[in-house]
């Protein structure tokens, strides 16, 4: 094997491996059991009626997030089957659930000046989770410019918003445009919308994480190399991300694990198949991906046939949770309005 | 185990044990050596030059047509890696050949009134593959009613086309709008373009299948359930296909398979590992393949991530060699410009 | 000038002057005060809280037939500026308000089976709102079909759809599709939904004209060239219209109009003026024309500039009032996630 | 009548009354003869096989300026009927004169660093011409980035681009985010491309300007409230611009000069007539535009039928000119395979 097909092989088993951009995904990839970490603090709420759950992880040391692969801060993830269905009156519950949780991360008040951020390729069905719901955003900043300013009372904060673009469209940096941007009109808070990949198809479609710690080289759909967070852009960076695809080479890879766990199983005490299950190695599963997965590899996704459709109520469920924190003086009826 | 859910089981193992819409791989399941086969013909030719290659499979009796669960007729399989790449002089050579298999399978002349059919769902990416590709077909009947018969050397073939939509957008089977359209302008020839499941991801996107038996129930991406043939419709029925999929039970299924046959090798004389190997039953199988698909199951697709380009570029190609079959008399630039 | 150029001529001028889509033009030409006109009734209601006006025309005879150049039967224009707006509480009292007067208009019972057919060019943005109202309509027959007739109490209807292009993207007429289709499923009634044009700019996008005298050549944005009538389809036709655009001529030619009827009151008791002015003929207007809009002529339409985001309103409302009338054992909200 | 509306009043007349995006519109505005101005300078080239004319317009100095109401500068016209058509062969001459216009214009050569911008809004399809050309527009800088810099032989020029949106989406001027964005990446040139309106609908999607004097505030199918140019961003900046539009008031305006024009001639010598055709006044002109296009008056667009097709084809050809002039080591029809 030479180096450049041992590199990109290196590459996909870290990434079918180990890397998820969803926290809870992380912890549960460091033990099954609900066992305590030192550094990881979890504590989970039900919203039994539409059987929401609420997963908060805070990362608090160092510790935890050498363990979980992930900066100290705030992931809070929000699961509900019905998010991806067509069901208005849970997606309802869901937006107010979603501006709450936002509004504790967040914690603007009517100074806040916020841009808005649609990571992803709006050309790319399940990329396009970003770029969708920020144009369906209420961005005001520019009426306040026109204007003057409104009344106090109209209780409008400043809000602008982009569409980047990915590197490919653009020959920049997502990190580039978004910090010249930054340095022009000096938001004091950025709110970053992103597909993200799953380990599982459980979550994909049915799971928002909000986090106060940005969006980190590799996370999403597509790659990104540089991060968009308090450090490099000098703003606090929330992110939103949804797990829209399963990487093609996760499913493969699960399916190998699932099925040697079940002869394991079986096996019982036959040590010779044991220790044969045991000595598949990692380089002998990825020859097996590559197998099943010729030509393509690292760029095959899995998908639910109506990925349109639910790209469109996932963005909207987004957009009207920022418009509702973002906009406290307006009705929900006044909000939703503003979906196209 | 309740019966309907007993019965949900039995289509998913059906789907994904036995069935493919490629003759081709039918063809490979029997056998995957190149013996032969009574009632069936493989004859394979190459166009070395951009890697295509042509497979013509012709089931000749019902022992061929049992063998490989596919009607009596002619098979023809194109397969070309650059058909799915940004490659336009490799397309112009790929249309040509695929106009030439078409003309010797369909025998259209002057006199030949054909309707173009594009099956699938057009919102659906994967699956709009028919739909898009009728939108670049020329279309020319109307000419002919609405300013008489043109000059005959005008060489203009009476083409008419229609995109059907799919049972969930009508709430009527694709059979029968087409046999009322058909019934009321009485054509010649019909030819019926769908997307297809491959069972591999090499021959995703990279194939295209046509063959004179019309469409089967069942087929597609989506489900039909009542054929286009010419023995349903009266009319001969030419079927153009092209593999944008592979549903993800079907890789997870592989997966399983290839890793078990892997185990078997290693195991070598070790009968036990062997035997428990055979054990592995397909109920066991498909439990696994729920477990990691869940919740989806029969509904999760594997694509490639730019699905949305290589659809446009299969349907121009697809448009553009029925163009250049069905009006000789164009030149291949003036037949490209109706592109959009 | 020759004779094809002759021709056209005709053609223009009877477009800009003679013809409109809505009865209530119609009879706004025959004279503009409400004086009676022998064999037709009009009849105002007004919805006060938002502004809605609900003109029904009834032509009862020949004469009235004559004097509008419409057939005889029921015309309903439900005019309101709200329709064109982001205004979710008025959509919803519009669209109760032509659920009723469909239900009026068309008559369905349990047993009704309706065929909805979305005519124009979905790749036209004004011409798209018969197509893009379908793909919301709740379609429901194959239902039926797949599981065996639903408990009565369900009260679902038998709905199905079909968006059948235009001739040039079919190289059929309208008429035979339908005429196909209708032959092999045999609906009880059909509802047909057109983009249409109007002569006022006050009217595009906040108009709603339902009919029970079909569809009729020469109608639409496009051109049809056969109707689609009770007499030509052997089923009734309800007719829904919206006009989404003025032909630009129109614009040319009533300004014109209004320039010279200006100057007449300008110039008083000045014969010489008026003489001048009343001898400006027909000819001398359409140079002017050809002149002002050279080299398009008859293919310019005036738009407002948000057509993308009105059309989808528009059809969202058409959408939920068919939704409403044909499943009336639905709830509103039920009705409305429908929509997409 | 109140402040505000006169405001408005006074918008809209000089609207109608006076701009337009194109230099050649205002050197004919002057005055229609080909009578010299001072400080004008104006060459016209023909291409005859494909009827192009192009037009160049320099202006000088202050005078020049003055008179033509736009800044010092090279405004290059190129009109051609058949851009608007799809005609493939006179298209890529309209790319090759264009892309060697493009080059006299902007001077690159291999160590330019080059920014495309795509003004306009994408959702608004006459508006959309930049962002569409800009999506086709082979970005190259994150090649260099990625790979350290390729071989001088390559020939790969640095570009990059970016599709900023409007006001209305972002809540920032475009002027910000490009400044924001010119800061950090500092490029040596940019190029922006924009939907321009038109004074009159022969030129409407048959025309390109070029100019090296940037895009000025208040042009463009869009309001820009600040320009982009060399003195407002440090970098030269080269316009790339398509009328694709008339406004509707502008229809009625010339139809009302025209039929004036018309009348003062058919009037002869009666003085009558001609003095009070000549006291019709601008308050009076204006009245009559907002009775005619009543309820919209400044917000109707007249755009041809079938103008997304022709949109696709005009940001196609620009986006070729683009790669030609900027990456002169490929060929032709490597670039073209770069459209989508």
């Amino acid at each position: 094997m030479n180096n450049s097909s041992e590199d990109k092989l290196n590459k996909v088993e870290e990434k079918y491996n180990v890397r998820t951009d969803l926290a809870i995904e992380a912890r549960e990839m460091v033990s099954e059991e609900e066992t305590e970490i030192k550094g990881i603090e979890v504590v989970v709420d039900e919203l039994e009626d539409i059987d929401l759950s609420v997963t908060r992880v805070n990362i608090l040391d160092d510790h935890g997030a050498k363990s979980l692969n992930k900066p100290i801060g705030s992931y809070i993830t929000m699961e509900c089957e019905l998010m991806k269905q067509n069901a208005p009156e849970a997606h309802e519950e869901i937006v107010r659930e979603l501006a709450k949780q936002l509004g504790d991360l967040a914690k603007v008040d009517k100074d806040t000046t916020v841009l808005i951020v649609g990571l992803g390729n709006r050309d790319v069905t399940p990329d396009s989770l970003g770029p969708r719901a920020v144009s369906n955003v209420l961005v005001t900043r520019h009426l306040f410019k026109e204007f003057g300013e409104p009344d106090e009372d109209d209780g409008l904060n400043k809000v602008s918003a982009i569409i980047p673009g990915v590197m490919g469209q653009t020959g920049m940096e997502t990190f580039e445009i978004i910090q010249g941007i930054v340095n022009k009109i000096k938001p004091n808070l950025i709110i970053a919308i992103d597909a993200l990949a799953s380990r599982r198809t459980t979550r994909v479609n049915s799971t928002i994480q909000i986090a106060d710690t940005g969006v980190h080289p590799g996370s999403g759909v597509g790659n990104r190399r540089k991060g968009l967070t308090e450090e490099s852009l000098g703003v606090p960076v929330i992110a939103i991300g949804v797990p829209t695809v399963v990487d093609a080479a996760t499913i493969v890879n699960d399916t190998m694990e699932e099925l040697l766990i079940e002869m394991k199983k079986q096996a019982k005490e036959n040590t010779d198949i044991v220790d044969m299950i045991n000595s598949f190695n990692e380089q002998e599963k990825y020859q097996l991906i590559k197998e099943v997965l010729y030509p393509y590899v690292g760029n095959l996704f899995v998908t639910p046939k109506e990925i349109d459709a639910v790209i469109k109520r996932l963005s909207n469920i987004i957009a009207s949770a920022l418009n509702i924190m973002l906009q406290p003086n307006l009705e929900f009826d006044e909000i939703t309005k503003f979906l196209s």
